[in-house]
């Protein structure tokens, strides 16, 4: 028996999105039967304490402030880029051009120009390059996504999705980087709307047309460092758009921060001549399905439990019945970058994906400002 | 074409049921196609002002404050019997001797002696003779029916079925005839737990033994005329069964005034060899159906919505995904009594169903008291 | 005591709606304490058999074959029309010509010149006008409502409606003159994408500006008499639209008869500074809301059973928990149109309502043609 | 700042329970700040080849075929017990008499006197023990807990629990030890209705009195070696029990192995003078909640969304609205045992709630085959 080869990974960033992929490379090896070890090598950020801290907690051999070294230390095979979107792009083609697997989270960049680069500069340094969309990888949207392949919807005539969040409803809620566009970039649309363009994009097809509403509902906010005085908000809190496809299936996409009790939410219907899909992120161990091939008086949307050992990466998980949260999706991802890390094959969704997911956010935000209908 | 005959109605009673039944007699000749006319000729009950209003508010062509004056009536064919059970037996019996059909209200009677006269009468007679459990008749749970019938459920292992309401958790909700048992015969038992009883018996058959908890949570009341004053709560509040059907599949059952939240709740599941049914009266137009015929990884409960033409009752209704309310389920059973009358044929559920459910009443009493099983 | 008026009404169509109607005309006197008799006089269609089977199934006195005759029926107080599209116009302007109260069917008409026309005869002849949103009269729906005005909700940001039907999904299902626009004016558009513009108008507001999709997914279809040949559709079998409110509130309404597993499916959901409401039809006696005042550890949307007697409408039909379905929407209409007519008050939604509603409609009608914003 | 201690932890038992258990130790220090660093020092299994395997893939330091040997190691600070019943004891005992901090898998042991011996030897021992009912820390489990505390459900009326699975109803499923009793002790009994059990004691306290009713459906299975041979089922497939608390509440539990669609489902329900509540562990992060003091028109069960920072457990996980799923029970389970180590305190539930539980499984399967009530 060969013995495995081993990656060592660096991980840039470690807040939320850090604290996700970190347990995602601790877990990933222990559950699926990767081709490779993996090694957590290096995190890395700027602040010290906070960054070796995290190293600890989060299991990293090491911690670092410049992510520079990263790309010059010779033994690390992958760099995982969990930082703000404003350095996603320098970052990432440093490591393409330092020979670097690379894994990249969402979204891709901040705009289609700086998208075009990095998809070029991976290509270029044939580096395996994965965005991290982690929804693609929920048991229930890979198995709607089979189901689509193998025709069990038919035709599709429309896709609905909704991301709703309610975390900055209140007025007083501050005026944090995120709702600040020269650091983020966009609001709800970056944020939240490009993981429905994902979605919309691996399980019907590339959009044709556009046109789109943005909305900010709360014009100023108090500073975080004096709550007294307030400033602009600069991004939008809501983005609703509807557009159609290149198959000729309708879109209805919507993200909004301005849905109270809506947490965390992903709505999501496809209707096809066979049959319909229903998933809610909320329920995430569940599809809807309903096949117009059941007998008449015996049709209805079946609720399925999405823990069988026969549905995607169920298998390695826990018995049927046995639910999987959150971030079991980041799991799923780094192993299927592992595998494809290994094989030297490329892994949907890659930066390509990235840019085209950037085309369309680019499109949306400039139907809503032109106030009228864009085309891909 | 020959002329349709005319059944004339006498309805003793005019609360609740009576004017639930009233409007099924009213309705039913306007959604099926019943063999017959249906005149609404008289209602009775002892309070002259408030049977005149009820006369004029339901519809019917006079009003009677003694009901052997209907029974003396000869052109009244069919009497439905609407008042407290204390009275069924008397009035039903002399019905019968008038040689009248009869539907008669749930429970058939206050006990099993009461039921067994008045199922003899009737039999003697020679009369149609129905007790009016009305949820049979809910489409759903029809549909359930013909699903174990023609063995879509294979072989039955467990009912369950809960009777869940609220309307008495407050203790100062007055000590009305309800919950004195020289009025009522018993509480919960006869009220609710004996519509449960009624579908275990529909759906799955007869009971083979019993065993039961009933329980009085608020032992002292208010007066309803004094409500300084307290009385004792001389009836169940809850009752809580487990038993075994004669087909050897388990029974759990339990009915409830005091579930905060469920107002007219009855929640029932059957679990079988070949598949499940849920059904839930709070959303009374669906039933949940597992089939196990399924592919595993497409099996989920379905959520039928019971509105297809091809649905029991539901062709003379609306067009799918129109739903139907609670007093439907009246209209149905009057329906389907009207088509017997006409024929001289029985329908379930007969008089001889109802002694059978007053036995199960009878033995859950017994059981409970004596703190034993009680075979039926 | 004054004797109460007696209000005659006339009814022009016998088809689905017709007996809807019917049933709501025989049904309101009896739940609802009016302040008129009503005498279901006279039925019109124009098939005479017909009509007179219709005339004694739905409890009318008499059957007439010329509407005309209505009009000079000196007798008769209300014309009620529920007839197709393109009758309405000639029908209500007679009756208001007439001096007829007027109940209509939706839409209101065609096109907006149609409307103007009918609202224009409506006022000058100042008879009671209404027309039949039946939906604002679920329970649940005045609930919202209510909720609104009152503040529950705070400002609004999102309006979303989605109006979902199956019906045509099938390419076999015939030419039938609904899928024709000679006849039926628009398809989804015109039929359920104007109930949904209803509710947005009733619990929002009015339109600013709109932006819409229409798409006909089957584009030929076999003829109904000669099912070998086909025949071109010349309506929308979908309609996806985004807008403005003129309060700012952001709009998603779609329509769509090619949404497999969904049969009559109104799902909507307004999210506002203070809470949130969520509204299934398939589900009618429910409203979810969810209140940001709650504690934020005891948050969640509550689910609403509409069936308490301080709920509008359900003091008058059963006790908290005994649901009611789809027919009752025009038993409330209906009850509260008598009350309109005998104080001689206006009553919502009225012909004017009727007609902002077209004006919605050919707004999104021809942004769908001109693939631009349209604005109100 | 002082250093934290180190705890070794030994894990006898390598299989399903073994997996969950390792995944627990590993990520109880990745998310939760513990008083003491955790050393996943040995894992211990009868079969050589794969314990090493299990030690690798689970992230142990070394691999171990004989359990004594655990004992006998001085550095090993805790021993955890995955293995199945019939070695619970003697192992538990061991690790008492060693000093060890002690952790056992449910049911604690196979009977009264086993589970006697073992609460004695670790009292004795003055260790620290648990029971695994992992089920106790699913956050909606203890916001539940904390609200009947706070006696927001009031005086509790009603619990009501079924355990239900499905995965041997097909009678070609083979004879596995679990189906025969001088393995496993008993079925469905000491596998699952035993959680319950615990939930019950949990949330409500002890039980008083309880009648039980046992059941095998499929009497003689498919031997695993020899499929064309059968053998005797010596085990319940079904548990259905009524009883009565301490505290007068009413108590309706169910387990079975045959509820098609059921795959792992707990379903519970508690109704109190203030309240109800309402779990499902298919959608375990999920607590309905219904509260009597919200006005009446706006009563409803509320969906609440356990995933808050201020509910239990949560704030160590992701923000709201992103789900935790069947693993981190045991995670909770696992930091909660850890801080009781280092603070030498008891943590519930103990060796003593284990027996209770066994002293109530013993009295449910003492009453199923008397057929007769059975005293606690």
């Amino acid at each position: 028996m060969k013995a495995k080869p081993t990656l060592s990974v660096g991980l840039i960033g470690y807040q939320f999105m850090g604290k996700a992929h970190s347990n995602a490379w601790r877990q990933a090896p222990r559950f699926f039967d990767l081709p490779a070890e993996v090694r957590m090598k290096t995190i890395c950020g700027r602040n010290r304490p906070a960054v070796k801290k995290a190293a600890a907690k989060f299991g990293w051999e090491n911690a670092q402030t410049d992510w520079r070294r990263v790309m010059d230390d010779r033994k690390i095979d992958i760099v995982d880029i969990c930082t703000p979107n404003d350095s996603h792009s320098e970052i990432a083609i440093a490591a393409a051009n330092a020979g670097k697997a690379i894994l990249c989270e969402k979204p891709l960049a901040r705009n289609v120009a700086e998208a075009e680069k990095m998809a070029r500069a991976a290509k270029q340094a044939r580096v395996v390059n994965m965005v991290c969309h982690n929804y693609r990888r929920i048991p229930a949207i890979a198995l709607a996504r089979q189901m689509i392949e193998r025709g069990e919807l038919g035709e599709v005539f429309h896709f609905r999705a909704r991301y709703a969040q309610d975390w900055i409803v209140d007025p007083k809620f501050p005026l944090v980087w995120r709702l600040q566009s020269n650091v983020a970039g966009s609001g709800a649309l970056g944020d939240i709307f490009s993981h429905i363009v994902d979605l919309a994009r691996y399980l019907i097809g590339e959009f044709k047309e556009v046109c789109a509403i943005t909305e900010t509902f709360v014009k100023q906010r108090p500073l975080e460092k004096n709550r007294r005085a307030k400033g602009k908000v600069t991004v939008d809190d809501a983005v609703t758009m509807i557009g159609r496809f290149r198959n000729g299936a309708l879109a209805s996409l919507e993200a909004t921060r301005f849905a109270p009790g809506r947490k965390n939410s992903i709505t999501l219907e496809i209707n096809g001549s066979a049959g319909s899909v229903f998933f809610d992120l909320e329920e995430m161990n569940r599809l809807k399905f309903f096949d117009r091939r059941d007998p008449q008086d015996r049709q209805g949307f079946r609720d399925i439990l999405v823990t069988e050992p026969t549905h995607p990466y169920m298998g390695e998980w826990w018995p049927p019945g046995h639910i999987i949260g959150y971030e079991h999706t980041f799991v799923h991802t780094i192993a299927d970058f592992v595998k494809a890390v290994v094989d030297g094959k490329s892994v949907q969704p890659t930066f390509e994906d990235g840019l085209k997911n950037q085309r369309v956010l680019d499109s949306v935000a400039r139907s809503a400002r032109s106030r009228s209908w864009s085309t891909l």
